[in-house]
């Protein structure tokens, strides 16, 4: 979504062959991240399977954009000492039991580029139903490198209404040593939905490590489907964009929840990120190299020639703040479509 | 603001030593805007003036990043016909009729560098008082190329509470051929204060040409202090940002209002700028290169698996779209602190 | 609160005592709720119970209060055909199991006055515990009258977490005819309240009319606790007050769930009893008196001499309609307190 | 307006016929307001001109419905020490200049009405051009009786643009002894207006009272043509509606800026007045009978059971809270339709 704000990808067939086209405004975004705290590049591999079954570019190949970009993120990465993650998400092929060898094809298609660029972890995301995530894990643990997993779902479930917690313990069982949820909804209810999958763990005596990453965006009106059945999406989410604050917010919950792989999803820009690190500085030890360039908690107002906004760098300004959308005309809910 | 969210620059001083210390940064952001169909690259020059007089890198030099600065925006330029343009902006040691001489030391110094870069033309940006902007142009016109000059005003005035009659008529006066305002207001002020100074100039006899950059925020609380005295400045602004929608509008405007420099400030974004070049796209001839990538009015969403996103695809849903804030207890609007 | 809104109860203990000191003001609401339709007049002995442990005016009586409170609820009954409803509600004796003949000792001494007005049918209304309803419905029962039973209760259930469902199997058991919810939360929960109680009703083959008297407030901000845990509650909800024709919508609503009995409590006024009226004039046949002064659907417009107040003449300006608050500097949620 | 509320008047016409229909439902309005604290009874003659010109009700003139509103109007004045104040309104007949006789006509016939009722003073009022307003005071002042004069305006000036002060000038002139503006937009705009008629009359070196009764709604979106202009009147204003500490707030304001004649017109209920007899008690010296059933400040909750309820008996609760409309849905403001 970044690189679309950018000019380098189109919103709603989300082209990933910018991996291809555009290998610097890439590599420039994995550095920024990596920047901001990220201890994880993940390869721009998202939605590349759909690449090889019609696109608008036909000259540019699944096979060509997932070694780009693999490429790209080890070489970023390098630059400090962060981990590669490779991804498989949600098939156009799939459509119930029938299609497992189709999927696992599609997968595994994907995954003998990874193994080749030797990733450090591999990492099923995306997958609105637990059935294909869970082959996703079947094909990947193959390789023996660490498998995570997680489903875009909101607290009632997958789109089989499977729950939260029967999620978790399919995909663990599966072999998914790192398991949570991706994208469609907000901290809030992604928040939730990972208390459902740890006491799901819990109850079956499974251990796994959690792992999160929220819409960077506000969507209490959020139904089951998600946020793309709000009328904003995709072009007119910008008032509900969560700031730095809210991101802090966020990540404190995370942690006091026992999630220890903590990140986001659309929406989440390197200062978003850089957040997570700030908020967890205490527990990492250190702050990342962009915190150079930010006074933590407003601080760097304190050199202002203004009072107002000197008196603005404080913690408890920005913790209590309630910030205006500057749109009277607007409402603060919608009503979802679906 | 743009390098900030990308973890470059600290809000609050506004460091222009990015240019110095992470140039590939600055380079990638003026190729974005490039793309999205910018016609000038401005030189990240901006308050470089204060460097100088007290700064938290001392061995990094005003001279060094002007110098900086204008190759790198006349390398991304010359990736396409865009013009180069240098800016000067208001100095620390102004202090009214008696720093005369002091500030117009300042600003000719700066001149020096941007003549020996040869830039095309020079900008007096970011002035909050109408004498300090005109002793800017008086230095710049000096040099034989054309110069552009703009107040950060509200539609009260100055901070003098001159009126934007009276400064457009001064700086045409003093030798600008294009003048306006940028920074401080929105669209809808900005555009308020853009009538007076047409008006002022027609009633005058006087011609330029008409220029605007307003904030990509939405403010209609804001009080002639301008966006900084709002409580969500600078931290909490992402639910005021504009939408792609709204830029297109703000842009069609302001060429009915005549404005032939339409541009933006803090806030804008590469996807922003290519908005005002897909609404002015019918009188320029042609779409920017960033459009490959975006369907006009939300086309793209036609491809869609879902009903209700295909139903997305059309002017008339994102033009009469009242964007929900997705923050139910918050207002929208707030009580400036000055 | 009407009666608190013209100057005559006090908010907090809400003094039921204004039926012995301003008999008019009592009689003339009693009135103008049964010009606006209401089929009953419900006798205004609420929290009357009260009185005889410790009230601000020792020489008024509970059983003064409720003598008056029959005799004003028959008087203006008798202006048409309305029948006379008097009803007991949630006791301060009241602390479990322990105290049932406290309880019942309480309800039957207010059952003598009301036996002796001959009122036509009995009511238990607003307790928060199912029990002591329970106990007041077994003293109702023995009257041999009609008895209907309301609990003020989110559909999360009453004080002690007793489902909906089960709250409505036992009221019925204990003898209740009609059974429900009244007060505490806005229509939209009432009505996901009373759903709960058909269904549990249905599947214990029982059978009950059904009963709805919901706050007159948009509360979806509202926890269990209900509405008084708004910091709003009890002198500024203003701004959350339904109109006419969200009542209408309610009505219509509330019809199609198969509740018979439908009304309103605390910020209903004339106007929207008459609301309900309206809506369900096709089912009832007939119009209320105080719709000689209402067009139906904003129909009394169309006489304005200004065009663009005909224009909303129409029913489907105001139900599409999105009414603004006014306040820009005020959210539309609130957080509750507990 | 109240009256609509309780099912006597048709919004629309506002059928003054309710003094001769249902005296019963007027004499009670004026009771509860004189109990809230009101020093005078306007008598309900508002718009009772437009009968003769055309009714649905032709038994009933206007002759008629002046009588008996002046009569009951004196009644219940009399119940306390309290003025009987009689009213003209803009008349069906004005349309500039030309018709200066037959407007003074109609005004001459209802004033022969109120001199043998002998009220105590006249008032003319809701007149939108200041030139009617003038015929109207011009006739009034004949009798020797005291002549308030209001117009329904904005800051902007009467409907043929004549500013406030210019308007405040020329009724002074006339002979009116009080003057001020009512209805059409809310405190904040009324005080606005009071602001200019005052310093029109300091300037002009002339002597008056000053009066003010603005709308019960907050309506900062209201242009010159007043909230009627707004899609939300008359049906749906309810989320504007003023609470009573917006009421005192709006007091103080008024009585600081000089004015001695305070009240409000549509939308206010008896509790409003209550709330400008209380914010000004210590200037009066006493509090009006229906304090008697308040708590100033929320004080009457401090023996609330409920502590949290208990925390709001405290001035600082009610005057510093943003109360929340309950309608995510909704915008805060509305866009006029003129």
């Amino acid at each position: 979504m970044q690189l679309e704000r950018r000019g380098y990808v189109k919103a709603g067939p989300w082209t990933p062959e910018v991996v291809v086209e555009h290998p610097e405004a890439v590599r420039q975004l994995h550095r920024e991240f990596l920047r901001a705290g990220a201890d994880v590049m993940q390869t721009l591999t998202f939605y590349s399977s759909a690449l090889d079954i019609g696109s608008e570019v036909p000259n540019i190949t699944c096979q060509q954009i997932n070694e780009m970009a693999c490429d790209m993120a080890r070489e970023v990465a390098n630059e400090s000492g962060a981990l590669v993650s490779a991804g498989v998400s949600q098939t156009p092929v799939y459509k119930g039991r029938s299609s497992e060898s189709e999927v696992k094809a599609i997968i595994k298609k994907q995954l003998e580029v990874f193994l080749r660029k030797d990733v450090d972890f591999l990492m099923a995301e995306y997958f609105a139903h637990v059935e294909e995530a869970v082959w996703a894990v079947e094909v990947l643990v193959t390789s023996g490198k660490p498998v995570a997993a997680t489903l875009c779902m909101s607290p009632s479930g997958d789109k089989d209404r499977v729950s939260p917690a029967e999620c978790a313990i399919r995909l663990v069982r599966a072999g998914a040593k790192i398991v949570g949820v991706n994208c469609h909804v907000d901290p809030t209810q992604c928040l939730q939905t990972m208390k459902q999958m740890r006491e799901g763990l819990d109850a079956a005596g499974l251990q796994a490590h959690l792992m999160i990453q929220p819409l960077c965006f506000h969507c209490p009106d959020c139904t089951s489907e998600g946020y793309l059945s709000l009328p904003e999406a995709p072009f007119a989410l910008e008032s509900r964009v969560l700031n730095r604050w809210d991101v802090q917010k966020y990540a404190r919950e995370a942690y006091k929840a026992g999630i220890r792989y903590i990140g986001g999803c659309c929406g989440f820009e390197p200062y978003h990120i850089r957040a997570i690190a700030e908020e967890l500085a205490p527990e990492r030890g250190f702050l990342p190299p962009a915190s150079q360039k930010h006074g933590l908690w407003g601080s760097a107002l304190d050199v202002s020639g203004r009072p107002y906004l000197r008196a603005r760098a404080s913690r408890s300004h920005w913790e209590n703040l309630k910030p205006a959308s500057g749109r009277p005309l607007c409402p603060s809910l919608s009503i979802p479509d679906v």
